[in-house]
């Protein structure tokens, strides 16, 4: 197919800022688009020259029979519900994360979309990152050695409600881990309500035998984002999304340090330089539609990586220290 | 007393390189100094210009009868023998890490020191580099709010065995988290042979009611030195001992990050611009002989620091990934 | 006016990229827009939801009886013509830059924007890029005394003909530089074809006493943007527009580097870092639509601006080294 | 010769924090000091461990019948008139520059080194700190292409009088421009007393072709060196003499920037990284102390390229504006 013709489910800020932008650099066609919201609904048909637009999404679904796949943004509830229900009609679904209220609710997802055949994709932007998928690269090349240790630091100010702080904040950070090392076999968690915010410290070991921690906290001004990730010697780090240093193995600690940086240029406004880019979105749309377009599967950020990041959500809903195990090793 | 006449026991390369031009700062008088190996000590006599050497520290004690302290620096059953006989004889100590082989010399260290009254300080001189310095009066400030989560990567490309992991490299974050958290109640500690390596992940919880984490690991390229903590929403980076950053508080998550930042200026050769000072050796040096002159104790550093810090390498030596109460609450 | 309602002249790339979408930001109505190839009108129409287009600036003027504005981007000659088509109708004029072929178009779109009284604003948006005019307000401070030296290296890989050197990359740093410095009185011009590139090192003195050098060359490795102002004893640095560093004054040399850095935050996409912000589109844009909604005259970038960069563009076209006197001091 | 007998004329700050570390590294034996000061002398003597000292420089050359070299550090006069002496009496000779108070004395003193055959070297320590080594190395690769442009700010807060400025400050810059860039063959001198200060921005054409600026303020807050040099589409950047960026040619302005970064690791205290081998002086004393005991002429830093240092203080010397010819091209 030429074209993938889709259907938007959700006309809200995030989506319309960064999802529908993203579609522009693919080959899909915005034929609907749907929101509980008059003013929404319209302002994104205008923006982005949307064919038709519903106020529900049973509406759109009914009504578009010519769809490929729909697009899902708006709270997880939405994206577990109009994920099946487009699934079921025998639609691809892209949808936002966390994909679901629950645990049982993104099981549910994956039997569906295995039932179904059709791909159901969640929105893990960071894998698709420009500088993570960078580092994904590196990690791989013979010269890194296997990831033995990451470390990654998500946070921005929050409210401080855990739910949030779980399946908002940490889904990115609980999903991007297993991404570098592979899936969880067990995690510490720590958690801390010093200074009146909410700090979470997750320790973890990984099947593959790497370990890592990942912090969170609610008291962070601005948003803090960095990956350490850790070879055989060599070493990644990713700062502010948009930084990479590559600090190749060396013989010995008195080397002076040597490292390869990629750092966007940002005097110039370039496709490549955008936050589209730079932050995954363009990235994830754009492997959701391709795989729609060439009837193949994604490459990653699946709703089977859905169910994973749920798992740890579920694990740590409580807000009680101490160790879990997440599967059998 | 105007000057201090001092002893140094030990001429090996750490010594001559950090500790004995670090006296050239303070109105030290180098007396004598002593060393098993004579080709050490005679060089140490030559550049240092000391007056008189011995081949052995007992000597040293018993011959030099003017002295006011003793420097020492070699292994670590050296530093706790040495320490103690000096104070028995009535000389402040000021010792290199870690104080001693075990938590038992250590507390017998601080002992001796009580009884005596006599200085013992231990070399964390990170305590006293000017970056760190400089983060720990921020983070006193009340725009600052109460520490609330510190993250300390310290890693270095080692040989891996684990003792020297713990008590080498391990002895400079163990006791850095405790100078800007306060005393640990109990740490969870994560163990990892991946990659030929050696990794240790540790997750702390403070008196103070903080939480942290430390990550060391044998497979760094070069020196991976960065510590990061966290107030009420202000955030402090300290990135390779010599560059702090600091960000305070905002508002909002959309505000552009706004930050200071402090580096040295290297195109001039400055004693304050030398790794020295950037490391500390100055600083700790400095205090034991300006704390020696006064008769006055040194702001920190003491062998009751030492005696914490043992206790950490004491309860981690096993290598047993687990929790460890470190101090009744 | 609550609403300005614009017509576009030009549907190219660059209008397309920075230009349309910065009107998003605005109070504007983008009622009709107009080029030569349909394609571009249509792709343009669509994505932007413009009422009408035209195939031909002249019948959107003559058609388009309603607007308040028009915007114009595409070859000089177009801007020039266009803009002077546009004001004698009544219209307020915002041009790219360069805004004319000559010296002597630039002068009579300043004549019939003085005559009309409308306003004619040229597209110098890095007088509005966040971080320019950050320096520019911290360079009003008293503390920073009045600026004594500007550097500005302003450089990408071009093909290196003179004319688009001189009027094409040149009209940023032109410019900018009158913005920091005032009225030129003299410059000198060092041209070099070393390396089979295009290079030109521009030292110039202004009537407000400080001096200054541009340096630009067309065998840059992308693109290379940096502007260091000098005060009296306090320097700002602006590299590659995203970030500023600010030194302020110091006692003695022999001080530590002390700073304040403002770099955007790019782990979360916001209007606020996105390169229509940070590199001052959407600040031109909306300071032009502002200046007409209100009736005020913009705060700078006119087409006064534009005649006095043209000038230097006219001295140095020649490719001449050599001192040519600017404007009597 | 196994071991280079030296003689030091001078005990002054410089001397003492630079220079007399640097010969550690060396196999240089420290046989004698001269300094009119009795305290300075004598700090020297047992810092260093001096055999003899004198109180006046001819004494020394008279007394000490077994020296092989000199070095010189003090003021302009010294240098030419202790130097002169010294080649006379057969000695190597290392001084500071300036290396004379003028054009005609820096040339006799290339005279007598030509006529008796001895080193007279120049203490123009930055062509040997490690970054500009490693600079000027990359620059000589093929994939760099010829430097068609060097950028040099040099510039730290000092009392502005024109002969310190251009003698003291300038000489750096003057020399390490003529290092990357080859002979000099005409500059033009743009002078300005804004703010207070003394500012030159000096075009400069090149022999081989380049062109360059060098930019030098006294008003700046702390030390600000930078230098950045362009090939065929490739660039060097060395900021704050520590840190060196690579960046290669690419093949469009659209690709993101890509880098080699070097700096320091400040995490440990190193020979490689303190500012003695940052800066240069280690490497410059080390490579006249090679050449004396090898018998070999040293790389560079002779004083021919003393002499056309000083050729470009007196063009200037006279603080007017205008263009000079250096050398006929």
């Amino acid at each position: 197919m030429d074209e993938v013709r889709v259907g938007f489910i959700g006309c809200g800020t995030h989506a319309s800022m960064n999802l529908y932008p993203s579609l522009r650099f693919t080959p899909a066609r915005l034929v609907a688009a749907a929101d509980l919201h008059a003013e929404r609904r319209e302002r994104i048909a205008r923006v982005y020259n949307v064919e038709r637009v519903y106020d529900d999404y049973g509406k759109l679904l009914e009504a578009e029979r010519d769809l490929d796949a729909v697009l899902v943004s708006g709270p997880p509830a939405l994206h577990h519900a109009a994920a099946v229900a487009a699934m079921e009609r025998g639609l691809h679904v892209f949808c936002e994360k966390p994909p679901s209220e629950d645990l049982a609710q993104a099981e549910e997802m994956l039997a569906v979309s295995e039932r179904t055949g059709r791909i159901c994709m969640v929105g893990f932007m960071k894998r698709f990152a420009q500088k993570y998928a960078m580092a994904k690269e590196i990690s791989e090349r013979e010269e890194f050695g296997r990831p033995s240790h990451l470390l990654l630091r998500y946070s921005f100010k929050t409210g401080g409600q855990r739910r949030g702080f779980l399946a908002g904040m940490g889904s990115h950070p609980f999903d991007l881990a297993r991404h570098f090392m592979g899936d969880y076999v067990r995690v510490h968690a720590l958690w801390s309500g010093a200074g009146g915010g909410l700090t979470l410290t997750l320790s973890a070991e990984f099947a593959a035998g790497g370990t890592g921690v990942i912090v969170m906290t609610s008291l962070a001004p601005a948003v803090v984002e960095r990956l350490e990730l850790t070879g055989e010697g060599a070493m990644i780090v990713v700062d502010d999304v948009a930084t990479l240093e590559y600090y190749p193995r060396v013989e010995t600690v008195w080397q002076p340090a040597v490292k390869e940086v990629r750092r966007p240029n940002m005097a110039l406004q370039t496709p490549e330089n955008s936050g589209l880019f730079l932050q995954g979105y363009a990235g994830e749309v754009g492997a959701f539609i391709e795989a729609v377009r060439t009837g193949t599967p994604p490459p990653c950020a699946t709703i089977a990586d859905g169910v994973e990041m749920m798992r740890i959500v579920e694990l740590l809903s409580d807000g009680e220290s101490g160790v879990f195990e997440v599967r059998p090793a």
